[in-house]
């Protein structure tokens, strides 16, 4: 795909390394200079945060995301009284700021590139294990039983060095340490972080003007969302300086403005051949979609039968509903032959062609002297054969609860404790533990009544696929003869799911943290001691779940890096490093410009909206909800100015997970906060445009405007822009 | 199953037919005798409407039904200025009686056993069929190409004799004549029906009075709804003549008082084999509800973005959310060992058991002996193969459209008209020709908006099902290759779901009832001469559907009904008339009690609700939506009766079909209205119980009581009671 999108890349498209940054394209457009200077600051100044970006916007450690980026932290701060998410919160002195649970921030502080390292050790396991099976042939050796397969060994291999070269700089350096996959394989970055955990929160508005106009306006635009937060990270018990942060813009920004934005892009897919975009099309998403409609579903009626259980399960729904749209959206660029068209036989290294057989029929084949791209196409048709076990078991769909999801940590957490760090699943490696353990013993609510409800709809679910018993393998206490009558008797303990949910959810008691701890501090012998029914629960779909992890990981996942890697060295070679790599949430710039355009039917689409159009949006909808305005919003009206710009359009390249990213001038000032893409951006996925294709800002002035006017946060808005 | 059931039959369990009442049973039980001059009674005042039942209750032509039965009526006459569903409608005499667009009341006046005739014609036709095979397999007759197989034969036979009886029905007596197969093919029975075709709204409450709690509180109990509504028939332009009609009870119904319901049970599957279940469970149901989900959503988020959207898609949203409920009270119905469990082996006729084989797998065989379980299995296993074609394509799945439905009746009228009546598809026969055009031809409003988003959606479906180039066969316009990139090329005109959707939709004359009847009035000349789009698109895909409708009705219905039919011969001779056949959308009843139950944590759940429930249900949930009361409600609250009793439950066996059906007591008076079940009722499609499950009825007393302080329909009132 690269070749044609490199061959025909829109102006401003690309999401590009601080290692490599488009300083060519920017001066040649813009005629700005981007300083190492410059890039260094903002590196500094950009956050990650748990479900998206973030930037340091004071000295002291202020914190600037998105509403909807930090709800899981401001949802967790609620309470039954005091829901934080619909009422907002005001920390009028830095006293009143409200430790987080259970968050960390990182700042990116170095890149190291490890490529050589990773390779080197991957290719002299392969080789060695090459001439192990050659001496094992010839009778030198003696036999032994794995691993089997060159992949395999390439990806332990892999596995054992990237936790060795993350181990090192963590005990070297004491950052946060992670080795980033780029180009799908072609290359290998360390990455250092500093971690924050001390995360306080000092203003969030009310979900409601955060959120103005809901699911139906997601993604839409024009647009009127507050959709900003501002948190603040401590160090010892003080505001942490951080001498890197973003300058606050005293000027709105202008029609056709250069514009950048630092954050963490997700994921995209743009390297995909043209088969696994059909993949994706005709197989991942019909069924992502399956499970987000099911969810949406039983979220939404739950929801509607009282406001507690609105509350209770309102971030997952309103997930589930951005999910939905964004695949929606996907589905509906991969299905125009307008966007995927160009995808098809563009003649070079991603080659196929059509042609008619005997019959008539269109065939696709692989041009020859392209064994990758075919290669790729025999990966995907291995991974249909049990892409549905593997999403039900490991990927946990059958089994949608956190109370299972704490569960299999605890038995995997103590199984795996007892490995070298290098053989341990990913997630345990000493790199990550830390991580692992502050989410699994955080003290966020879970609740029993929408717990039971999710794992009854999931193991109904699971009902419909395996008909069979599980495999029960090696797991303790698996007794007894399956029902015939309910085949999968072991799993669903011969009852229908609402009671075995119910029995699994009341029985547990891993809601309470302390008990988690106990267990966790147990270790092995403390997990088959336990008689916890999501515990023996977690540990009798674990052999099953953990081959098909296993499974997936040899077979698909290394395999396809592996061919990837080919392709992406061959694009090397040809593009040299005008590419920039897929997306992996991992900090990028981008750069565009403010600009708005044209819908299909002509209609011209403002760069910016302004806060009047606020009040005619909400009037217009007789003020009903998801329209209806907060009554700070009512009562400020007359103090505000309602020219003042509110939401913007730019250029810039994104995806999910740069929401919360600073937009910045070239001061490296912010003018804006990402917030959302148009509907028309929801492709970028797989391509971009700048037709129509836009990234959603938060404007800087209603930031302003808002903390000054409508919720007395003159104490932030002053340490924004001084005094 | 049934023996099953027999065998263990629930004390009040049946839909009887009115030909074979259970007067001993309601003899023994309540001691009450149900002579024949009470059945005339009844059956003569039960009406069946379009979606439903409903009954006479006044000599003048009363109907009364639920609100939500004739929803579809009420909505089409309403406009955008004044939408009836929301704001209710009440004629205040005779003269504002406002005339329903296409609709036709049935009411059943005689009932023949045609059964004889049926199957001696079948026998003989089966009979002359391998007679002549065998006579062209001996030379003495040259071969034929079709039809092909007994089955075929069988199931072309029965089409005949049955569109002939009821076309000498027709003829003979004028009435609407429909041969009704009951016990799977057992019986054969002759319905005469009055049809009434001017029928006009008399009064309907606001849709928020009779649905209060809407969605979350569908199928739930206790309930507050006034889910009722009256029209009138009328002949040559005055209130029709209806001497047979039920009387208004005077004094309320007592816990534990025999009650009847006289109504249209839609249909049960009671009868299926264990393994016909499983294939629900575990086939149709899961398929089914993912494309609930999927319209669910789809007109959720377009309900969302304006109040127009919402009032066009409401009915259509409603019933996806009922039909959703419904679904996955089945599915858990299915899934429980408690339910399910005692189907399973039951040692008699529906014979399987259980073994393990060589690899200690549990394998389920039929008993030998059985052939024909064997046989229902084996048809089942062959439908799989095609039903999501089928649902696509002849279900219509994939054209989720009005326009799409008018084009593709206009054309195979065109097509069925040439041929003579008993080879016609069933719904173009003569005796239903009637019906078909008064659908064909309805002024009821189509939603171009509306139409291109279920078009849209539904062909991106497609895209998801069907890769290939669609089979065009001997239609015309098959014009060009098909596009590689997008290989349904002629389905799809080389464009996205989106492009093709608005074209089709937009370039489409076929909303405007003019240019249908011209098309229809025209015949094959005119389709074949029509330049419409969609009347271009339906013929595109008729060969395909029309092929994948054959083989569904040789291939599955009728070796179905075969096979079925045996199995109920069987159960005829051993249990003779104990047994009811399944519910067949005709006229059924059903006795019952008046009758509270316990909920599973022993909650003890009253016979009925009272009018001061409703009020303090509003106020718990802060009379927000969908638990608001109407302004009506609010300004009559002074003058009601707060001890009214508003719903009631009794545990008359009833299914979806038999909403709108009269409660009556042993004097043939109306005591309640039927309209809904409880949850616990959901599995009812396949077992009964009279544990939970529960029919739930509005009160015949809150209905005075609402016509006459809250809606000032004293008139109607009084023409129920008398004067």
């Amino acid at each position: 795909m690269l070749l044609f999108i490199a061959a025909n890349a829109a102006a401003e498209e690309g999401m590009f390394l601080f290692t490599n940054p488009p300083k060519k394209a920017v001066a040649d457009r813009f005629g700005f200079e981007m300083t190492d200077a410059w890039l260094q600051r903002v590196q500094k100044s950009s956050i990650r945060f748990p479900n998206g970006s973030a930037s340091f916007v004071s000295p002291e450690g202020l914190v600037l995301t998105n509403h909807h980026v930090g709800a899981s932290q401001i949802q967790e701060l609620s309470t039954k009284e005091n829901d934080l998410l619909a009422n907002g919160f005001c920390a009028k002195t830095r006293e009143e700021e409200l430790p987080c649970k259970n968050t960390e921030l990182l700042v990116l502080q170095s890149i190291e590139d490890v490529t050589g390292r990773v390779k080197d050790h991957v290719g002299l396991s392969v080789a060695l294990f090459k001439r192990r099976l050659e001496l094992e042939k010839a009778g030198v050796l003696p036999e032994e039983t794995s691993p089997t397969t060159s992949s395999e060994v390439a990806e332990k291999a892999r596995r054992a060095v990237i936790a060795a070269i993350e181990k090192e700089s963590l005990d070297t350096t004491g950052l946060k340490s992670n080795v980033v996959t780029l180009y799908q394989g072609g290359q290998y970055h360390l990455y250092r972080y500093k971690v924050y955990t001390d995360v306080r929160l000092v203003f969030a508005p009310e979900q409601q003007a955060a959120s103005f106009g809901g699911d139906p306006d997601n993604f839409e635009y024009p647009r009127y969302c507050l959709d900003c937060a501002f948190f603040r990270v401590y160090e010892n018990g003080k505001p942490a300086s951080t001498p890197d942060h973003l300058g606050w813009a005293r000027e709105n920004v202008k029609d056709g403005e250069p514009v950048f934005v630092s954050g963490h892009p997700g994921r995209t897919n743009r390297e995909y051949i043209y088969d696994h975009l059909c993949f994706q099309r005709d197989f991942v998403l019909p069924r992502t979609m399956q499970r987000l409609y099911r969810l949406e579903s039983l979220y939404s009626v739950w929801a509607e039968r009282s406001e507690e259980n609105r509350r209770r399960v309102k971030n997952e729904l309103d997930y589930i509903k951005n999910s939905r749209k964004v695949r929606l959206g996907q589905l509906a660029g991969l299905q125009d032959p307008v966007l995927i068209g160009p995808k098809f036989d563009p003649g070079d290294l991603n080659s196929f062609r059509s042609t008619k057989d005997a019959e008539g029929e269109w065939k696709t084949e692989v041009i020859p002297g392209n064994p990758d791209t075919k290669r790729i196409y025999t990966i995907l048709e291995s991974w249909r054969e049990f892409y549905d076990d593997y999403m039900l078991f490991e990927g946990g769909d059958a089994f949608n609860s956190k109370t299972f999801q704490i569960a299999r940590t605890l038995v995997r957490l103590a199984r795996e404790s007892e490995k070298p760090n290098a053989e341990r699943l990913r997630e345990f490696q000493d790199a990550n533990l830390e991580t692992l353990k502050s989410r699994l013993f955080s003290d966020a609510p879970i609740y029993e009544d929408l717990e039971i409800l999710k794992l009854t709809d999931s193991l109904s679910l699971l009902l419909t696929f395996r008909k069979d018993v599980i495999p029960a393998g090696p797991a303790r206490k698996v007794e007894g003869e399956p029902n015939p009558v309910h085949p999968a008797g072991h799993v669903m303990g011969d009852t229908s799911p609402i009671k075995r949910a119910t029995e699994l959810v009341k029985g547990s008691k891993l809601r309470d943290v302390a008990e988690r701890k106990r267990l966790a501090e147990g270790g092995l012998k403390a997990i088959e001691a336990s008689d916890d029914p999501m515990i023996e629960f977690a540990l009798l779909v674990d052999f099953h779940s953990r081959k098909l992890r296993t499974r997936y990981e040899t077979d698909i996942e290394e395999p396809l890096k592996q061919a990837y890697a080919k392709l992406a060295e061959a694009r090397f070679e040809k593009y040299g490093d005008t590419l920039y790599p897929d997306a992996t949430f991992t900090l990028r710039l981008s750069y565009g410009a403010v600009k708005g355009y044209a819908e299909d039917d002509g209609t011209a689409v403002p760069p910016w909206t302004v806060l009047s159009g606020l009040y005619d949006r909400a009037a217009l909808h007789t003020n009903q909800p998801p329209f209806d305005l907060t009554e700070s919003w009512v009562r400020a009206r007359e103090a505000l100015d309602p020219e003042t710009p509110f939401n913007l359009v730019s250029t810039n390249d994104i995806i999910g997970g740069n929401s919360g990213s600073p937009l910045l001038n070239t001061n490296a000032e912010v003018v804006g906060l990402i917030f959302d893409g148009n509907l028309q951006s929801l492709t970028g996925d797989m391509v971009y445009t700048d037709i129509q294709s836009r990234a959603v800002s938060v404007h800087a002035a209603i930031i302003l405007e808002a903390l000054r006017k409508v919720y007395g946060m003159e104490r932030i808005a002053e340490e924004l822009t001084g005094p």
